[in-house]
C-alpha cells in the first residue's frame, strides 16, 4: 500500500512512461515541473502553444526542449482544443493547464467532440502525506463541486476510486465528515453521511467502506478514536477518504493543511474524467505540481488497465 | 500584544485572581485542570457537587482540596444551578463544566434566574497559537452555532471582541472565511463575508477590521497574500480571528489543527454570556483544559473593567 509520494513515485516507475499534453504550455512553473516529470521519469510532455514563446520560457528556466513534441498553436482556445484532443485520441495519458485561465481550460475538457466527458459529473481529489498520519488523506472535493448533492457524493465517491486503487488501496475507508459523528436532522450533512453509509452497506456503493458521519480526529487519529471508545466504528482513524459536506469545509481543511502541517506534501487532480486532468494553482509550490503529475500517471495507468 | 498561550498566562498574573465555580466537580480530568490552575496560580475554584465524590476523585488524582471550596449537592441539576447562581450574583468569575451532560449544563447556563444570559445569543471561541504562525488565532464559531445566519456572525463577532481585547487585540482583524476570496452569488457565505466587510466598514460593527470574503491562505499566510499579489486588501496573512460560514467547516479545521500540527497548542471558551463559560470537552488535552482556564481569566477581568 502507498502511503507517501515516494511510493506513488516508485509506483510510476512500473508503469510505462506516460505523456501528459499542455494547454497553453508557455508558464515558467508548469514548464518546471514538466522538465522535472521528464527528469524524474514521471512522464513525457507534448507541449501545444505558441512555440516562440514556448522555447523564450524554456530558456529563461535553462530547460533543454530537444526530448519534447512542440506543437505550435498560437491561439489559446485552439490550444487548448488541441491539446485536450491528444488526450481525447490516446495520443496523451493525462491533460494539464498551462498559461489559460480555469473557466475556457474546463471549457476544452468538457468539449463534446475533442474532450474528457465520460458522463460523470467532474470532481477534484487531493492526496495528503501529513506527517504522523500512517495513510495517505484523500480529501474531496476541496475545489470544484461547490455544494454536492448526496447524488453528487455519490459520483465523488466513483470519481476517487480509481485514483485509490492507483495508489494500492483496493477497498478504501470514506469517512462523510461532518462537525459531529451522530445523525443531527438539523444537519442536512449529517443525515447524508448516514444516507451514504447505508448505500454502502447494502451494496449500492461497492469497493469501498464507508462510515459517517464521522467527527475528523475518529477519521484521522487512532488514539482519539480510542479515548472517545468508537470500538464499534468501522473507521477508528484510518479514514483513506476524507468526503467534505461542501467546498467551504473541504478547501479551508485543505488549506489548514498546506498552510500549518509542516513537512506536508500533497498532490491533486480533477476525476470523472476520461484521463486524469491537471488543474494546479499558480499558489501551488513546484514539489505539488511534480505530485500531482505523478499521481495522474499512477491514475492514467489504473484507467488503462480499467479499459 | 499577546501571541501565544505564555503571554496570555502571564496576562492572567497581571490580574486579581479569578474564582471558577465548577458544576459537579466530581470528574478526575475538570479536577486536574482545577488543580493545575491554582498551582500556576490562575484560578482559585469553587466545586460544587457530591462532597464525598469529589473528596474521592481529588484523593484519586493526589489533589489537596485544602484550599478549595466544596459545596455539597449531590443532585446534578441542583448542583449546576447552584454552580451558575456563584457566577451570576458575582460569587465567581467564570463557570465550568464538571461531569455533567451538555444539554444539562447549558440549561443552568441559560437559566432566567440564576443563569448567565446578557441577550445575546451565546457562541463559542477557540484561541489558537501555531508554531510558524506569529499572531493568536481566534476561530468561531467551531462547536456552537450551527448555521449562523448574517445576523447570528454579527453577534459572533461581538461576542468575540471581548475576547481579543483581553489578549491584548484592540482592533482585531477579522476573516470572514470561504473557499474563494471574490463574491460568488452562488456562494451564500461569500455574501454574507461581503456583507460584513461593508457593514464594518460604513461603522455598524466597530472596534475591528473585517475583510471578505477570504481564503484561508490569503488570511493567515502572509507569503501566500504576497505571491497572490493582495496588496489591496485589508488583510494580508495578518487576520486575528477566523469567522467560519458553518460549524462543519470550523470544526473541521479546528480538528485538522488540533490533530495535525504539531506543538500547537489551544483554549476554548462560550461567549455571549454574563462571564466566561469553560466547556471542555473529554477530547481535550490537560493542557487545552488549562489553556481554557487561563483564556476565561483574562476574559473575566475584561468583561469586569467594562462592566
Amino acid at each position: 500500500m502507498s502511503k507517501g509520494f515516494d511510493d506513488i513515485i516508485s509506483k510510476v516507475s512500473e508503469c510505462s512512461v506516460k505523456t501528459v499534453s499542455v494547454a497553453v504550455a508557455e508558464d515558467s512553473a508548469v514548464l518546471e515541473a514538466v522538465k522535472a516529470a521528464k527528469e524524474r521519469n514521471i512522464a513525457n510532455a507534448i507541449l501545444v502553444g505558441d512555440e516562440a514563446k514556448i522555447r523564450e520560457v524554456a530558456s529563461s528556466i535553462n530547460m533543454d526542449l530537444s526530448g519534447f513534441e512542440i506543437i505550435h498553436e498560437p491561439d489559446m482556445i485552439a490550444a487548448s482544443l488541441k491539446a485536450v484532443s491528444l488526450a481525447h485520441e490516446g495520443k496523451a495519458d493525462m491533460y494539464m493547464k498551462g498559461l489559460i485561465d480555469t473557466k475556457n481550460f474546463l471549457k476544452s475538457v468538457l468539449d463534446k467532440e475533442v474532450g474528457l466527458r465520460t458522463g460523470s459529473p467532474l470532481s477534484h481529489v487531493c492526496v495528503f502525506e501529513v506527517p504522523g498520519i500512517e495513510q495517505l488523506l484523500f480529501l474531496t472535493d476541496v475545489a470544484f463541486m461547490t455544494y454536492p448533492t448526496l447524488e453528487d457524493k455519490v459520483n465523488i465517491i466513483k470519481n476517487t476510486l480509481p485514483v485509490t486503487k492507483a495508489c494500492g488501496i483496493n477497498c478504501p475507508k470514506i469517512a462523510p465528515l461532518a462537525a459531529v459523528e451522530v445523525v443531527n436532522p438539523k444537519m442536512p450533512a449529517t443525515v447524508e453521511a448516514s444516507e451514504l453509509t447505508r448505500m454502502c452497506a447494502e451494496g449500492q456503493i461497492t469497493d469501498c467502506v464507508i462510515d459517517g458521519p464521522l467527527s475528523l480526529d475518529l477519521a484521522i487519529d487512532p488514539e482519539a478514536a480510542k479515548h472517545k471508545g468508537a470500538t464499534d466504528r468501522k473507521i477508528q482513524g484510518d479514514a483513506d477518504i476524507l468526503l467534505f459536506p461542501d467546498i467551504h469545509a473541504g478547501n479551508l481543511v485543505y488549506k489548514a493543511i498546506v498552510h500549518m502541517v509542516p513537512g506536508v506534501k500533497n498532490g491533486c487532480i480533477l476525476t470523472g474524467t476520461k484521463v486524469p486532468v491537471i488543474l494546479t494553482s499558480r499558489s501551488d509550490t513546484f514539489e505539488t505540481k511534480v505530485n500531482s503529475l505523478a499521481l495522474a500517471a499512477v491514475v492514467a495507468e489504473e484507467m488503462k488497465k480499467k479499459a
